[in-house]
């Protein structure tokens, strides 16, 4: 039901298709990916963004890697001819795994450039290359077949992953409802259905009945352009507005819970998400609404204490001095746009996580769930 | 120091300036409206906006009618040669002040069609036409002597309106503060130095030195575009942030105090002003920050009992689907646009007029106000 944001085509010989986030919602094109360089400046661009789904992204990259050096040595075999023995030789041994290894090591560093702050691309890499080194031994075409199928395991991890946490949100979604959401935590973020819209499209195949609030989710507005696009393809009933309307509506009965994803969640049970997100919790607080997070265990960073030990990324002040073309705020004059604010603990009502949720969170509560 | 929105330049025989607002802050470039016509088009494509600041604006519309018409008289005696005695008695009686009259009110009534919602253009319109009705017994030059001087009454009672607002919220002004505004309520929407940041600006007379900053104030983005620009100008320091990014700010301590401007307050001191004002006063609240209203009397309207009684106008879907010309949220998708909201008498603080403040506002008090 819910969108596909990347999708791998064929088998060993096949390419990637994304759907390019940047166009959307004002257009709906799909991107194929055939070559690791082009895979390469989707994500640098962001036509393909979202944590979880640029690490699934990469792992498909290492299959590009791969093919790209079959592709490569099946030329050069079809060039040669009988005199040359000596370059032979050279091509049997560039045959092998062990130089394809070699390659595709060099491509996934190319890859995790391209967003260096991204946590899962790293991870998804780091993985695929331990499985590319574990098939060394193998012929070219086994370790084509190996790589490919971690490929496929860590986008299948991630749906199952999506689909968890869903169907753990489930039962805080009664029909009737009205249900606030911020930025975008769905499909088009994952290589599943989302995390905190998880939740409502998993509510909404059980035939539960209820509408969402989509904050539009300033500067950038993740939450009208593509939440509030991938809300309306699975038909679910979908209102957007801008963010200072949300206490109104709170006021006025029309919210009766509220459901975000994370960034990173510390060791207490603190959440950073989406600038933004504080200020719903605050207001949900205020009007006795119920606050949910929805993220992988794969967010939290045990290391990290409190939320205060959180950094928070200070971004462009263009984003907010222009929309498009149009400037909208004097040149000269300060912009304070940072991209995360945090959530403490106390205003968070439960943590759903694919591995269950954490109800009022704690430093205890949350320690539980990763027993 | 505050900036002049619109200014009559010259006598009987002059025009008026206004800053077009609809290229700030990207181009600042002054229009000149030397024809009804001409101001008909500012105040209607919304080059000038604020309530007072048209009221003023209707004000001189009336004396360009009469500058017109006097032209128009003085370009047919040009014309007329020694045979047109029969034609020359019409001349007389057009030239009386009777006509001139009757042709001031034609004007008026088109220019009030321009804003038909803007009470302040009405009752400026109205009371200049009063004004003209007593001067029908002087020549054509006493009643156009008449009419400017009623709108130049108009413009100075709006300035000093403003004054005195800032005189007596300035007290809540201390130095080294954080001051939070919303939208535009400053000398761009009045012909004075404003009403919120009347308050500001006499702060900044009286040497105290603060910061402010602006909410961007979504959908139509006044607080970015216009408040941060005149504040800017008159060398105030100033920060602009996303709606959304106040709740963080106040959190950590930036802010000290938030006053807003307000379109309308119930007899009880509910006060409906710009849409994400509700939103400031629960957040304020919450983190124990006080929350002014600086507005003139009359913004009252005791006939309104309560904020429940207030109507809030919705508005285009187009606001939040576009910006510019970026689309931003899907086609097809539902899109809530109030205008709007309205802040309880329990969240504020105090509400700041030019006959003094009244604290902890309650039905009670604000009858006192009017005694």
């Amino acid at each position: 039901m819910a969108v596909k944001t990347l999708k791998w085509v064929g088998g060993i010989d096949g390419y990637l298709e994304i759907i390019d986030q940047r166009i959307l919602p004002g257009e709906y094109k799909i991107i194929r990916c055939c070559t690791v360089k082009q895979l390469y400046d989707a994500i640098k661009m962001l036509a393909v963004r979202g944590a979880p789904a640029i690490g699934v992204a990469g792992g498909y990259g290492a299959v590009l890697s791969l093919q790209e050096f079959s592709q490569k040595n099946a030329d050069r075999k079809a060039r040669r001819t009988g005199r040359q023995k000596t370059e032979d030789r050279r091509q049997r041994l560039e045959n092998s795994a062990v130089s394809a290894v070699k390659v595709l090591k060099r491509d996934c560093e190319y890859l995790a450039s391209s967003r260096p702050t991204a946590v899962n691309l790293r991870w998804a890499i780091e993985r695929i290359v331990k499985c590319a080194e574990k098939s060394e031994g193998k012929t070219l075409l086994g370790l084509r077949k190996a790589v490919l199928k971690e490929a496929n395991v860590i986008c299948r991890e991630d749906v199952e992953m999506c689909r968890k946490i869903g169907a753990n949100g489930d039962r805080f979604i009664k029909n009737g409802m009205g249900i606030l959401t911020h930025c975008n935590a769905g499909a088009l973020a994952t290589a599943g259905q989302g995390t905190a819209l998880s939740v409502l499209y998993e509510a909404k195949k059980r035939g539960k009945k209820f509408g969402v609030f989509v904050d539009e989710t300033r500067p950038l507005l993740q939450g009208a352009r593509l939440t509030a696009w991938e809300l309306k393809r699975a038909k679910i009933d979908t209102t957007v507005i801008c963010d200072n309307m949300a206490a109104a509506l709170m006021r006025d009965g029309l919210i009766d819970m509220v459901i975000t994803g994370a960034d990173r969640i510390a060791a207490n049970g603190d959440a950073a998400n989406k600038t933004g997100t504080y200020c719903l919790s605050v207001l949900a607080k205020a009007h006795r609404i119920p606050f949910y997070i929805a993220a992988p265990s794969s967010t939290f960073d045990l290391k990290t204490k409190t939320g205060k030990d959180i950094p928070i990324e200070q971004r462009s002040a263009d984003e907010i001095r222009f929309c498009g073309d149009k400037q909208t705020a004097p040149d000269g004059v300060d912009i304070y746009n940072p991209a995360f604010d945090v959530t403490p603990a106390e205003n968070i009502t439960a943590i759903i996580t694919e591995r269950g949720v954490i109800e009022k969170p704690n430093g205890h509560r949350v320690k539980k769930n990763f027993i």
